[in-house]
């Protein structure tokens, strides 16, 4: 008697759930794999959907890169708008609106959802989240008409949405409750820096302020928000007030959550219910608690790559490979209208709440030599604690070099890289895509400037 | 009686003994310093000649970035247009074209100059070098009226000048001894992707050939070149076959070379003279031997990015910072046509010289989402040794995201990585800047792909 298949069923299709079905069936076609999700799009990118609405990205397909008959196709089974009412760890089953569906491993991809501060107002229609691709179709249908719109929440989405609602010619205010634009991934002095463009390009922009109402019509439509005393008048609201972890399903079935929000996994991220570690149920992507490279602290890391880092960790084990997951530092990229931003590792701000004290350069230089018709200002900051590790670092460029230079940092980081190692690290030089000394290593080189 | 200013006389304009007077200008007025040159232009950037041929930088002189006033002006002394005939280390004097100069401390940064093949009429009219702006200015004015041109010599310079001829409008031949274009820097299998592109933009390649004779008219000018049995039609050749380290004076002076031909050095910079290392005696850039990284060979490293970090170590040590010299792994990158073109570390063929054994992985990946409407192909060739360390990098893309990408691997490579943990170092993300997994990662990842 042959035995019986193993059956792997993963809750999310997002950067976590696709990715470890995939993984797994690239390298065995000896087990079942089954990929519930309550939306009807899957494989598209989250992260596009902002350049979609700026129309740089012609349209929401294009960021469609794969459909359920093509994961059909290689044998991966897909129930798209299915919902997960309960799982039973004990008898191993998924009570879904799909009917039951029995698993001998589990894998919990849940993802997360916005997160909507509890505002009058704030279920008012032309209030928007941007989410899923769902969401980014019923803000570009809201669209039309819209004069001002405002951003609640100064983070990376909340940004890129904004300068794409300028590029479209829509006035835009933008709120932060924080005292700086970009605050969890930019320290203030370098936040200026995207304050400043945002105002370049159209923006209004209120940091160190809260909405505290969202204001209707008789319709029950948006007509304004209130920001501490003045009325802002808009037709449309985003929402960007960051994520929580989506963990319903898995606090009902006993899984035990942590001080973020996030399930709680072993390093080979096993959910843990009571005192034991669940050998055959997993947690992945925006749902997990991490834990944050230097301070050790636990944390949700939102991020696609994130997402698919900690998908490889589950595919390597339930393969049969011991993998586990390192520490985050989180390297994350944005564009907002010509400015690239990027940050990894730990803020000023981070560093110091976690009680790492720590010092801190900033310096600028090309994109290319300077006598080069074309390039770019590249301003860099760098973070070192007190035994001059790097452990962070913040760049911003008015045109590109953002994205390799905070991999370059993340590859140091990784390696513990004390700045005065990196300062001395070799780069490499054409005129017309760089200047002698790299703009990074000179920032690296001011922490030992003697004069 | 105020005691004496040590005099610290350099001999050398270039990258790195400009930037030696400058690192120590900027820490002490209380230093006289000189610098010697037989150039007339000081300050400019070698590497910018081949734009500037090509049109992209306008002229040449927007590549000079200072002239000797603004040296003069902050107390630098600059002779130029002077001849240093030869160094007399017992009495610590130089005699030169401008008469005897005395030194406490002096820095040979003579650089290199370019190897001339010893083949029939290769001083003929028409017959070029690159390596100073006179030269580049004598291939500007030479090119008037060129219709075929032929380059010996495959190598960075060789292709930039190449490419920039053809944008002119030059029917092109490279001609290259060893068996593919770029051999010092790339693998064969690399190499071809930039030999298709030489051939796309209409330059004729022959490698694995040499060229035998110059052929002259009666008036002693160019007319065409021998290779194998086939007489080639040109009015200009451009000789780009590699430089040697110039260090007759240094020699003359008993100062010792070694097996490369450059300067031996401690790894202070000290030169050596019998048994001893001399103290106020340094050499710096391209005529000083250095160590390879992965190998420990002996080599010159004549890039302005070597000239630069060599320039460092002697300033510190001149200002009694006791700094030291690390083996060199060479980033660089140039800019073949539309391909950028970067390698760092070891070549397969140099690791197997040097009895290292080797594994390597080759991979393409975007620059940006796949769905992303702008975006280049990246390709990379990794080279990890027994350990699994990454000993060479190559990387080549139809547009960008070459230099940082190098320098990645160059931080890797200075923290010894092993291409294990180099694929899991977190990078980041944003559709217009990146995929959502690297294209170097996943070359990366390949070395331990299980299916």
């Amino acid at each position: 008697m042959p035995s019986e298949r193993e059956r792997i069923v993963i809750i999310g299709s997002g950067a976590s759930g696709l990715p470890i079905a995939s993984q797994i069936r690239k390298e065995t076609k000896e087990k079942d794999i089954t990929v519930i999700t309550t939306g009807t799009h899957i494989a598209y990118s989250p992260c596009a959907l902002p350049f979609v609405l700026h129309g740089v990205i012609p349209d929401f397909e294009s960021c469609i890169m794969k459909t359920p008959a093509d994961y059909e196709a290689v044998g991966i089974n897909v129930l798209t708008q299915t919902t997960v009412e309960s799982i039973d760890l004990e008898t191993q089953r998924l009570e879904t609106t799909a009917g039951v569906i029995p698993y001998d491993t589990l894998v919990i991809a849940t993802g997360s959802y916005p997160f909507m501060p509890p505002i009058p107002g704030v279920d008012a229609e032309g209030v928007c989240v941007l989410k899923t691709i769902e969401d980014a179709q019923q803000i570009e249908k809201s669209l039309e008409g819209v004069e001002n719109a405002v951003i609640v929440g100064a983070g990376a989405i909340g940004l890129e949405v904004g300068s794409a609602m300028i590029a479209r010619g829509v006035n835009v205010t933008v709120v932060e409750l924080l005292p700086y634009v970009l605050p969890l991934i930019l320290d203030p002095d370098m936040a200026q820096l995207v304050h400043n463009h945002l105002m370049d390009i159209g923006a209004r922009v209120i940091c160190g302020a809260a909405v505290s109402e969202v204001l209707t019509d008789e319709a029950g439509k948006v007509r304004g928000v209130v920001v501490a005393d003045e009325e802002i008048p808009c037709q449309m609201v985003l929402m960007s007030t960051g994520v929580r972890p989506s963990t319903k399903l898995a606090k009902d079935a006993g899984i035990e959550t942590g001080s973020s929000g996030g399930i709680v996994t072993d390093s080979s991220l096993h959910v843990k219910v009571g005192r034991e570690y669940l050998p055959n149920v997993y947690a992945s992507g925006d749902c997990v608690e991490v834990i944050k490279d230097f301070t050790y602290q636990r944390t949700i890391s939102p991020l696609g790559t994130s997402a698919y880092r900690l998908a490889r960790v589950v595919a390597d084990n339930i393969m049969g490979r011991n993998s586990y997951l390192l520490p985050f530092t989180s390297p994350n990229v944005c564009v907002v209208g010509q400015l690239q931003v990027g940050s990894v590792g730990l803020t000023t701000h981070t560093a110091k709440s976690s009680g790492i004290q720590t010092t801190s350069r900033v310096g600028s230089g090309p994109s290319a030599a300077r006598y080069y018709p074309k390039r770019h200002v590249i301003t860099s900051k760098l973070i070192v604690d007190n035994s001059r590790r790097i452990v962070g670092g913040q760049i911003i460029s008015d045109g590109s070099g953002v994205k390799c230079r905070i991999d370059t940092l993340s590859v140091a980081m990784a390696s513990k890289m004390r700045v005065d190692d990196f300062a001395h690290v070799e780069t490499c030089y054409a005129p017309p895509v760089s200047a002698l000394v790299d703009p990074l290593t000179l920032t690296a080189q001011s922490f030992f400037d003697v004069c």
